[in-house]
């Protein structure tokens, strides 16, 4: 890829708008890398300062992991977003650690972590930006933890199958029991057990591929 | 309280040190009320924009709750902390809702929301330091949330009485078992059977009182 389409596609992203000299441009431009990863790469194991990650395409999902390896969905990213959790050194205030994955073959820009702290300090929309993205994942982390703590198995799994039906604008949502158990913060029996159940009632078809969902006003219903 | 010792009070918090006009400084001043709050009262209860709180005396619980009453302690805040997520018409990032009580009688300033917000976006100082904030209470639910998803009970609770024995300087922890519950995001009776099984290994004695270490070491291996 030569230089300027590589300006072009890194500055179409909406925090550079903010970036006014030229300088601060070509030194930002010059510390960031395009980097394909394969799906299920692990980009980010929590231990070091990987940097931003600006998404161009695929799909990141972004966890916690205990001890034992039980883990946890904490959010997704997509085209367009950006990741400040994995550049812990540009942010002081994360005192956590997080895991990367890519989820789908993903294709990413990725800024070395004291270059964009060095540009968000001279530049304080830039700074303002970067914490008010890690605020939204804030957010979404609270609504995560809430469901996992107040809300029961079955009204997770409806919500989570709706909001991937949304997303993948179809009903058939190709993942495995496993693969859904992480993304609710469950365990895979019981999410057989519950897709099973859903079946029997005529909510959703289970088959190698994933789960088709055949009744969405009943699995609505669910999940109020 | 006269003007003057009401400025003191105001601008001896951290974040003022970045109001540099007069005009600002009185406007936030105008905009402040002191309010003394008695134990056990909700100052918010997560549905309006009560204000950014900063703590002057006493303590306040930031806690979430579920539809059936469950509620999972997210942090405290003591003197000179600040609280943001009580502000949510400031931070547009926050899309939760918290509900905060007085934990003891509790002195705090209450700063109008609109108003507060309105200095924030003129001084990006301000704006920076009110999003740091939120990001390290984000660190701190974060921390919350692997204790309760992957953290056994016995090992919570040690963590806790531990923790709480540094805080209060002393080895007497003057709870209930309930409120030791919502604390570490458990249910009164494994408190109970849990303490009880601590008393009878001789690493803690229960009383109407509370709890009282009598062997941290012990209690400290449980930690590991």
């Amino acid at each position: 890829m030569n230089r300027e389409d590589f300006e072009n596609i890194l500055y179409d992203f909406k925090i550079f708008s903010n970036l006014i000299s030229q300088e601060d441009k070509e030194f930002i431009c010059d510390n960031t890398r395009s980097i394909s990863y394969k799906k299920g790469t692990t980009i980010h194991d929590g231990n070091e300062c990987s940097g931003v990650f600006l998404v161009r395409s695929g799909s990141l999902r972004v966890y916690i992991m205990s001890d034992e390896g039980k883990d946890i969905t904490l959010y997704r990213l997509h085209a367009g977003d950006m990741c400040m959790l994995s550049a812990s050194c540009v942010l002081q205030a994360i005192t956590f650690d997080v895991l990367v994955d890519a989820e789908e073959d993903s294709e990413c820009l990725v800024i070395n972590g004291p270059a964009f702290a060095r540009v968000s300090e001279k530049t304080p929309e830039i700074k303002i930006f970067a914490l008010e993205t890690a605020v939204s994942r804030f957010s979404d982390v609270m609504w995560v933890m809430q469901q996992i703590l107040f809300m029961s198995v079955d009204k997770r799994l409806a919500v989570f199958l709706l909001d991937e039906s949304i997303r993948l604008k179809s009903d058939n949502i190709e993942l495995t029991h496993e693969q859904i158990a992480k993304y609710i913060g469950s365990a895979r029996e019981v999410v057989s057990r519950m897709l099973k159940y859903f079946a029997t009632e005529g909510i959703v078809e289970n088959s190698r591929k994933g789960v088709k969902i055949i009744n969405k006003d009943r699995l609505r219903a669910l999940t109020l």
